[in-house]
């Protein structure tokens, strides 16, 4: 749909949320095709284990090898500022990011209000992929609580600066924004 | 808008759902102040640990001044008789009432069909925060199962009676009624 | 509504997904009760114990006595092929079939692949229901986040080949497809 593809260049920056395994990957994936110019992708993942390196492998096959691949576990703004000009960006994910944050001991806070702050000015397109984690039981330990409440106003926060926001369920996006 | 806030004034049960965080009781504020008279905060909330005590600090003080507090942990039928014929009440939140119900081993089942037959009789509007629970892994024990189905059939009951349901993520309000 | 009726019959294949007591299972009974014929409820849970076998008489004191019923805890595709040609079958639930695929150890995917493939080929109506179970914390045990994974890729499998999927909340349906 080639009005459908023009229309979207217009958006800059798109945030897909959704549970585990609900299909947001593959989601944004299919969104940062969309435009133009070679797509790039930003992992926020290291491969520390065999489960996250198994994971990887599989994300990295279904992409297909026209992708520009960069692991950047923290320093999402300096990525994306080094590869501005080109296709568009997708940052998978968020939530592993503040994971991230939170073991380096980098104050989350800030770097999220920093990238909020960035996000709006950049050229190429962003995508994003984060999880919602707020919707079980309340979780036992003090860290886990405190981890859900970073996620939720981290999501928010990109949501509110996003062109677009997409939750997914099932595979199948219903457009929030 | 002045037409929409004339709208809504004929709504008089509105009914904010959601996960931890994300923007629930924010929307529920805003929904709330669009309503004439001076708005009415009740917080089912106690500030029984630093934690607890901590969130109420940080509402408060987006909330404002303008409002109108009460703390009613369980008798929420009472309170909101009470405070008929002023501005619309925002009780935050269902979920923790729900709790302060079953550690006072009152009849939660019996006092949610008491409020949710009491609900749409009532002349000022009302606008009622709950958390969805039931999205993640079955609970490992017995109590955290039966408080999640506690909280889903609540959710029901109250999204039965509501003029208007919204479900809230990252921010965003999504119309189920 | 005769129209509705009408066009429901075209629908062979219906998803509804959503969190634990989310009214999932009485929007399938209304969605499986409007099509013609004797409705067919399809138990995948065994009563095993004391919390299970309440839950099953619930349900079954809903629905009434106009219903056929059957348990089958595995093998879906012999019982849909069986009730062929009658009314529209109801399979409450995915989820829990997904954990006696587990518990037996056959091949979960095998079997999931194996019913997607089969469901669009049945003339009878089938409305699946199934659990989101991702929208949590992620589960501190292995066999948790496994489970997690499988019932993420089952649901977007058989959400990619039904004709209508629905996510329910607060009793109250949003439609994804």
């Amino acid at each position: 749909m080639i009005s459908a593809g023009r229309q979207e260049t217009f958006m800059a920056v798109i945030l897909i949320t959704g549970g585990a395994r609900s299909g947001k990957s593959r989601r944004a994936e299919t969104r940062t095709q969309a435009f133009p110019g070679r797509p790039v992708y930003i992992a926020t993942a290291e491969a520390l284990d065999a489960e996250m390196e198994d994971r990887i492998a599989k994300h990295r096959a279904r992409r297909g090898a026209d992708w520009i691949e960069r692991e950047v576990p923290l320093d999402l703004v300096q990525a994306l500022v080094e590869t501005e000009g080109g296709g568009a960006r997708l940052v998978d994910c968020m939530t592993l990011w503040l994971s991230n944050l939170l073991h380096s001991e980098r104050d989350w806070s800030r770097e999220v209000t920093h990238l909020a702050e960035v996000l709006p000015r950049l050229r190429s397109p962003v995508i994003m992929v984060t999880n919602e984690v707020g919707l079980g039981i309340v979780p036992d330990n003090a860290l886990a609580r405190a981890y859900r409440d970073a996620a939720g106003i981290m999501n928010q926060t990109f949501a509110g600066v996003a062109d677009e926001v997409e939750f997914v369920v099932a595979g199948l996006p219903m457009k929030l924004k």
